[in-house]
This record gives C-alpha cells, structure tokens and sequence, in this order.
C-alpha cells in the first residue's frame, strides 16, 4: 500500500505540528495549570508532567523517530542509529511520565489503573518496549539473517504503525479525561482552556496522521528502505 | 505493505469481535442504562440510541464492510455493491445516532459540541460521508476511466484506513466520556457496568486492528482487489 508520493513535503508538516505541540502542551501545563512539579503539596503540579512528557516523549519524539528514515538526508546506517536512540529517548520519557500519573494518584489517595485511558496507556508502554526490543535484536545487534530481516520488516513496520497510531488515541483519551474532570469542578466549557485542550488533541491526531503518511510514501531516490534492510 | 499472511483468518475474527461487541453494546444500554427510547421524559433514555447505532453502523457494519472484499467468496462485482450498500447504511445509522445525541443535549438543556469527542464525531461522519460519494462516483457510477480507478485505488484505501481509524477513536473517546460522567456522578470505579464498559472499548480497540489486518492481507488467489479494480 506504498502510496505515489513523496515523503519528504509529508515530514516538514511533522515538524511543523511537533513544534506546535511542544509549546500547546507547555502553555497547558505551564500557564493554565500552574507548573509542573516533582514534589509538591499541590499534587496537582506532578500530575502535570504526565501530560507534558507523554506528549514530547511517546508522540512527538516517537513520531520524529519513525519519520526519520524519510526525512533525513543521511546514510541508512547513521538513520538507524538515530531511530533506536530516539525511540529509546521517547520510551525512557514516556516511563517517567506513567510514573508521574502514578505518583499524583498515590500521593493524592486516588485508585490507579480504573479508566480506559490507562488500561490502553499500559498497553501501549508494554507493545512499544516489545516491538523495540524485537527490532534492536533483529536489524541492529546482534541482527538476523538477510532473510530474517527481510521477512521481518514489514511487520516491523505495520506493529510499528499500530502502537503509535494506539499511542496517539491514548493520547487524545488523555486529553478528553483530564478536560472533563475540570469541567466537572467548574471550568467553562466554551472557555480559552477548554478549546486549548481540545486544539492540542485535534493537532495531535492530525501530527499522527502525516506521521503515518510519511512511513507509506516514498524515501529519497536511491534509498527505498523496504528493500535495502 | 501488503502483508504476506491470508486475510480469511482474519475477517473471521472481525464477525466473533463484532458479534460480541453487538451483545455488548446492547446489555450495557438495556440491561444496565434502562433502555432505549426516542420519546421518553426519561432523557437518559434517548441518549442510549446513540452509541448502540454508532457502534453497529459506523463500527461494525462499516468494518464489515470494509472487509467484505476479503471475507466473501463472491464475484468482485458483486462484494462492490455490498461494500457501497453496507457503507451506506453504517453512514445512514451512524447520521441518525448522531442525531439522538443532539436531541438529548436539547432536551437536557445542555451545550452542544463542546468535547474532543463532539468534534472528531461530527470530523469522522463528514469524512465518511465524502470517502462514500467519491467511492462512488470514481469505482461505480458513473465510474472513472480505467487509469483514474488504478490511480484513485491506493488513495481510496488509505483514507478510507485512516478514517475509519479515526471513527474507531472516536467511539472510544465516547465510552471513555460516558463512563466518566457515571463515574462523576457515583458509578463505583471498579463495578460491573465500568468493566463492562472498559471492555467494549478494548474489543472495539481490537474490532478496529483485525479490520485494518484484514486490509493489509492477501485476498483469496485470483482476487487481488489491488489490481484488478
Ligand atoms: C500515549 C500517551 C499516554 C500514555 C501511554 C498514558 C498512560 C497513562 C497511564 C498508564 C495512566 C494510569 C496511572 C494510574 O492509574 O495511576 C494514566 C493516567 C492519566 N493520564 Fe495518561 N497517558 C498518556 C497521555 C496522556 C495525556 C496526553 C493526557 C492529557 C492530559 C493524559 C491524562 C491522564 C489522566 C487525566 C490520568 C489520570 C486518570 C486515569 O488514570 O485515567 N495522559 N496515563
Ligand atoms: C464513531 C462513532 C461516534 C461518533 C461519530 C459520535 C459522534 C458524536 C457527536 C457528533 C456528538 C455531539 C452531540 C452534541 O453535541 O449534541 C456526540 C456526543 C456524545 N457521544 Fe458520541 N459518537 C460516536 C460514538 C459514541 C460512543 C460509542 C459513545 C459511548 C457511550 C458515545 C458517547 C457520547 C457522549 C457521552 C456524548 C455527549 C457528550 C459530548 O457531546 O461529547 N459516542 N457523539
């Protein structure tokens, strides 16, 4: 299903829309819901991370990573490395970012694991931590015959699809938890936090999207990564 | 990224899925939310219309529709206007669910598209809506020309992919957001009808992949839907 397109046009409006959500997430975080914070009386503050690292972590980063096959002007080798690193990097945050939620909710006497929103949450850390550690040992170390990665790849890439397009849906779960408790204790539904929020989902899924269509349209001439594994 | 596996083990997950995601729905809103009324001055009622039609139109019998070029041992033809006929009633009960939930709001007095889930739903119906007609008009009547058809195909597809995903988010969004208003209102957390809930969305989660696996997979041999359109 690779798509007649190239890939390079779809990757700048991944960064564009990454960028966006970089400063949505924070002016959220940062401006309306008073700061993130590791330890604090107001519990409130280290939930805060969790959306901030999960954002930048699992989805933006996670996002950069997949992409970077299509968008980088580099050696397949280099691309490689710079796609496990970054994946690392996005799993790393997105752990931490878990174990905030975890700690606002044991601080706070809140039970854990009760909505969809984190049973899905759970699935998504454990598939994506499986499906790294399947692709380091098959294309990087100590790596799999030619055959191997071959018959490997476009599972690879199509599990490698599913997590991150259910990372994204996590996500937007997230978003419409968090803005309906505040709703429920007296935000304004129509009001400037409110359409941040919802605006900050939209363009997440929309990020997800050209994520997506990156990874099925066409590399740099000369560089087909289904073929050159 | 057509996947090397046949897709017939596949779509016979999608019928057991949607067969249980079909008496899901249906003891969640009958059994457990009291039933199902279009008139009623129990609002509550009205309301309950909306995600039993939402899932069996756009969810289940859109996935089946989708499938249904995998799953039939028919002529191309024929599986063609089963694909249009069962997209066109998901849209149809999809329209009218839709409906039932604004009907609810104006009955209860309360605001209209206000949450994530409200925009992406009204997003996904218009979306399937122009997917449907230009399906249509390009691969039935009037029918484009040989080379627009090959050319419209893997489009076809892949939007056709990413907004049924998206419809699947959807549909997830509003469990999630239903629960969360009876949890509001004092559904114990951890009770029958909030693991009922939970577990419709996670089936409708997996409904969704297996209908995107089936997809992605081989046809049976002398059917490849990709080539001959
Ligand atoms: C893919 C990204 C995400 C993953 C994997 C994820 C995962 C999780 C997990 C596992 C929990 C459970 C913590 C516990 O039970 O103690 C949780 C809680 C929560 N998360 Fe996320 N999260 C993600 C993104 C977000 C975003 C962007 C928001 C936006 C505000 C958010 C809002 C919440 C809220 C409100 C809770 C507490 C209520 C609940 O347990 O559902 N999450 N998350
Ligand atoms: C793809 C399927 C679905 C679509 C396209 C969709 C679309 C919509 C739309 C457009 C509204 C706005 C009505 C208004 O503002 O007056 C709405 C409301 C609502 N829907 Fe859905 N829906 C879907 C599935 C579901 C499901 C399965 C549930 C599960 C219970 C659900 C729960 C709700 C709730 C609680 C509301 C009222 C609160 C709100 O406006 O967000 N929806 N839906």
């Amino acid at each position: 299903m690779a798509l007649a397109a190239p890939a390079l046009p779809f990757t700048f409006v991944v960064h564009v829309l990454g960028i966006a959500l970089v400063v949505l997430v924070l002016v959220w975080n940062i401006h309306f819901r008073g700061g993130l914070a590791w330890e604090s009386t107001n519990k409130s503050l280290i939930f805060n991370i969790h959306p901030v690292l999960m954002l930048i972590g699992l989805i933006i980063i996670g996002g950069e990573a997949i992409t970077s096959y299509k968008a980088l002007p580099l050696k397949k080798e280099v691309k490689k490395l710079i796609h496990l690193v970054l994946h690392a990097i996005a799993i790393a945050l997105g752990i931490i970012g878990i174990y905030c939620a975890f700690k606002f909710h044991n601080e706070s006497g809140i039970a854990n694991l009760y909505s969809l929103h984190s049973w899905l949450g759970i699935g998504v850390i454990v598939l994506y931590c499986i499906q790294w550690l399947y692709g380091f040992v098959t294309f990087f170390f100590p790596g799999g015959s030619q055959s191997v990665r071959q018959g490997s790849l476009p599972w690879h890439v199509l599990f490698g699809i599913i997590v991150y397009v259910l990372a994204v849906g996590t996500a937007t779960l997230g978003f419409l938890e968090k803005l309906t408790f505040l709703e429920n204790s007296g935000l304004t539904k129509y009001g400037s936090e409110a359409m941040l929020v919802n605006c900050t989902a939209v363009i997440t899924v929309l990020f997800g999207a050209f994520v997506v269509l990156s990874v099925l349209s066409q590399g740099s001439a000369g560089d087909d990564d289904y073929t050159a594994i």
